[in-house]
């Protein structure tokens, strides 16, 4: 492609609105542009790089033996009351009436249409397993749409439904993707891992996400020192202490601690730790469907230093789903003291425990009166445990959970994710098939998906530099970058013969053919921004000495080639 | 492909609520299944064949210079109250408001975007020509979804604008989308016509519209005998008769006609062929914005044996647009008659003369008296004439409007078109660009659109026997079929060398891996079904005399090929 006949709308300035580098630089590099919050055109160069990162997750996922399919984004609503959904999701699923006034909504997933699908179409084992997929536009309507594509309205997504007789076949299959999604991003050339999940309802490890590692990820993720274990903080087990829980020393001791409410405040205004205290949580509890009144409240206790981990929290029989926060007026009226004021020691609810927590003794707590708290407080003696449970989050140096090693965090952006669905829709919808024995059976489901777009902007966040993108060679919109210099005839002759060469050969190259006016200066900064992998420069200058400049996006230094050269040089160098 | 790891379920009957050909087909070969009026999930057979059309389509576009792009398929509503068309689109435009309560639409088409994007990314003319296009599923809600994918609600659809500074300009983008268009039915492999289309309020040949011939089709298109001359019937201009209108030699009588209203009773009646007689119609008048009352009315005659064409008569400045009849109330109130009775003789309304009636005498009409006609009607003498007019659709046989042959007519399917839309979006939503001389200057739009699940569709409507589909080796799902018959080694080890040969060099190849359970006979049916174009039968009675059965789709005889020569034999013969 010849920059002329192009269009790439590069900026100098990064736009105000755009917080995350991928945001600001698909915007500066004229990858994308705005039309509504949420809502982007993918201009040429964008579009060129999205449709490379679809092929690769099309290639990997038919190599799989998954079959493509393509469903309408309108889906009635009929098949959304049949699972339950249609009432349980929130205003992020658009909902429509069509000119005849009938339901539906713009589907931000196919769980319904594809098991309506299965059931219509599926009717034996024999036809099982069988995995079905589609990479498609699809919208939900975010409440505060940001980052650009990473969290828009509109995003393109790769969307796969498995179906089985037995929870053999599905792990097989379950297995199968979570190889084809390692392929997968190994091909697009990121550092990612896949990590467990929490699974939700469903339990068992069998949900795993692929994030892509990057400083500005929104996810913590959590890796084994000495093992392969890996897995969302959500979801890593923080294990039991192998330390016992001393004996007591201390009486417990009401102190006046005025308006010292939060853990920082206490710990500076007594001197002590962090984990010499306990954090005392109040959340709504589980419900049974004829409850009427206010709703029960049941105590959270983390050590002081620990945070709540709030899905392993939600996963206590006893605590309402989701986990909500009882409200200052809810605490006064059923306590009798501020949110800041609880602690364990006489309190007259449910206490969960976590497991670092129960193994404190003489500790610090709230009084559940306002303006005291209490020292010297010990289990059993002082204040009852409910549970011993796990609601914390591991932090960075706790035990591996397999007993290997000890935990490191990082930061990852999720981009892929597989799960074990179970029989949740193909219950709801009745999609049977006939057994062995000629018995109806409900059919088994996974459900395997890649935020394509997604990873367009996560390949940015992972990859860039203070002077713009730097593409994996798989995805760069352009592999090759030349640019001429001179007006000899022997640089022009070079630079159509290098050019037509390599495009002849399938490599995707930029020839930036704009005249003088545009100096070499900006030439370069346009290729370094845009991120193109393999930048040469046909100069006169070059062309004396016999070689041609060749500069790797992510090396500092440009070494000259002999100009014969220069197609073995850059096949060779460039991965496909 | 193998069919045991695939999805093909087919069936045997005809389903009840599909009335064209193609609909019919593809739910009966498995490759499409509705999932709500109008909506249709594409499974992997219909998929293969639509994203085959869909990458021919993409290749020529870019092999033209235009560069794809890809727009959100939710668009908000200031745009298209900038265009206007916010208020003017129908009840096709699915409206819709976001949680903030924000309006937007599904875009049926992206004009108002486009040309968003294009005034803030276009300055100068040097940029100029640009032809952006998307493939992309949009979204129309039909009133009356049907004939399955001919009018769907969601389909997916090329549309393609381009931006210049002068007419010269988009003259040439036009012809060169009209040339890529030609390449690209071509490659399809159809039977086509680029025909002359009604350009609407903007005027000129301006408008071309890519017709599949089919029996099936709706559109009525129109071909010279002996030059490159057609166009839709809307457009076809029917010439002026060479013969000139005869001097009066009967007076104008009144008939009693009882009962005799439609134009096949009074010929009945009185004797006579349609041609002596002329039908008058009344439909209302264009009105000034301040007009009060009820619509002015206005009366087209044409000749007995003609067809009133509607879009011309709205080209008529005295006629309301769009063409609204008078009715029978506003016809007895102002005319005192009924409509059936209404002729030009004393008629105080503007009467518009078809060229044809216009050189008519001693003709029949309405006496503008119920239960009565008048004979020996003339011109000027009896019946005003305020302007002869075309508004008539040419019939079977009429001179060619360029002077060469006579006229036939064929039914077309249409698939694209092409368009010269001028300033009416620039100009609304003032995308201008500095022109040579500095100064601003409102771009000149083109517009180019293709229908690419309807090319599938039309495809099957004009390639079908009573045995199922006929693709054309272009976009077949599958170029190849085979079938093994014999459980001998020599059968199986053949077939998996035949079946993974071809596979390598990249044919689209399903063999029928069924087992015995399913007869030849219903696997031959069901390769007839999905229209495979070439079928090879591997059996051990054909392999004792050395040979393969070859079977084209498309003729009646198989005809044994040599096992040796069966891969060459193939490639030959596939077009690619």
């Amino acid at each position: 492609m010849r920059t002329s006949q192009y269009l790439i709308p590069t900026i100098k300035e990064t736009p105000s609105d755009a917080v995350v580098i991928s945001h600001q630089l698909m915007l500066r590099a004229g990858m994308i542009r705005k039309i509504a919050a949420g809502l982007y055109t993918w201009l040429p160069l964008g579009l060129k790089t999205l449709q490379k990162v679809e092929n690769i997750v099309r290639q990997e996922m038919n190599k799989s033996g998954a079959l493509e399919v393509l469903m309408p984004a309108a889906q009635p609503a009929e098949l959304w009351q049949e699972s339950g959904r249609w009432e349980q999701y929130g205003p992020e699923l658009l909902r429509f009436k069509d000119r005849h006034n009938r339901d539906f909504c713009v589907g931000p997933t196919h769980e319904e249409v594809i098991t309506d699908l299965a059931r219509n179409e599926l009717s034996s084992y024999k036809q099982l397993p069988m995995n079905l997929y589609q990479i498609q536009t699809k919208f939900r309507d975010e409440i505060r749409p940001r980052f650009g594509l990473m969290r828009g309205r509109e995003f393109l997504m790769k969307d796969a439904y498995s179906f089985h007789v037995s929870q053999d076949c599905l792990q097989q299959t379950y297995d199968k993707m979570h190889e084809t999604y390692c392929n997968i991003f190994n091909r697009l050339g990121l550092d990612f891992r896949p990590v467990e999940a929490d699974s939700g309802s469903i339990g068992g490890s069998s949900s795993h996400e692929f994030h892509v590692l990057a400083q500005s990820g929104e996810d913590d993720i959590v890796f084994s020192t000495d093992s392969p274990y890996a897995a969302n903080i959500e979801k890593a087990e923080a294990v039991a202490p192998t330390t016992e829980r001393q004996a007591p020393t201390q009486e417990k001791t009401d102190v006046s601690t005025p308006d010292q409410k939060t853990i920082e405040e206490v710990t500076a205004f007594l001197n002590i730790n962090a984990d010499q205290v306990v954090k005392t949580l109040i959340v709504e509890g589980a419900v049974a469907e004829d409850h009427e009144g206010s709703a029960p409240l049941v105590a959270l206790v983390v050590r002081g230093d620990h945070e709540l981990n709030e899905i392993k929290a939600e996963h206590i029989e006893a605590v309402a789903e989701p986990l909500t926060f009882a409200s200052d007026e809810q605490i006064k009226q059923a306590l009798g003291c501020s949110a800041g004021s609880i602690g364990p020691a006489g309190l007259d609810l449910p206490i969960y425990v976590d497991r670092s927590a129960a193994v404190m003794s003489d500790f610090v707590s709230g009084a559940n009166k306002d303006g005291f708290h209490l020292t010297g407080v010990n289990w059993e003696r002082d204040a009852n445990i409910t549970e011993v449970v796990d609601i914390r989050n591991v932090v960075e140096g706790d035990a591996s959970p397999d007993g290997q090693g000890t935990l490191t965090i990082k930061r990852g952006i999720e981009v892929g994710h597989i799960f074990q669905l179970g029989t949740k829709y193909s219950e709801a919808l009745g999609a049977n098939v006939l057994d062995q024995n000629g018995k109806a059976q409900t059919m088994i489901m996974g459900c395997y998906g890649i935020g394509v777009s997604r990873v367009v902007a996560a390949t940015i966040e992972q990859n860039h530099d203070d002077r713009g993108m730097i593409w994996p060679d798989a995805i760069a919109p352009f592999q090759v970058g030349i640019v001429p210099m001179g007006k000899s005839d022997e640089v022009k002759e070079l630079t159509e013969s290098v050019y037509q060469q390599l495009t002849n050969m399938g490599y995707d190259v930029l020839l930036d053919d704009r005249d003088k006016k545009t100096s070499p200066g900006v030439k370069f900064a346009d290729m370094d921004l845009i991120g193109i992998p393999h930048r040469i420069v046909i100069s006169d200058r070059g062309l004396k000495n016999g070689t041609i400049e060749y500069k790797n996006r992510r090396e500092e230094d440009a070494k000259d080639i002999a100009k014969d050269d220069i197609i073995q040089f850059l096949t060779d160098t460039i991965q496909r």
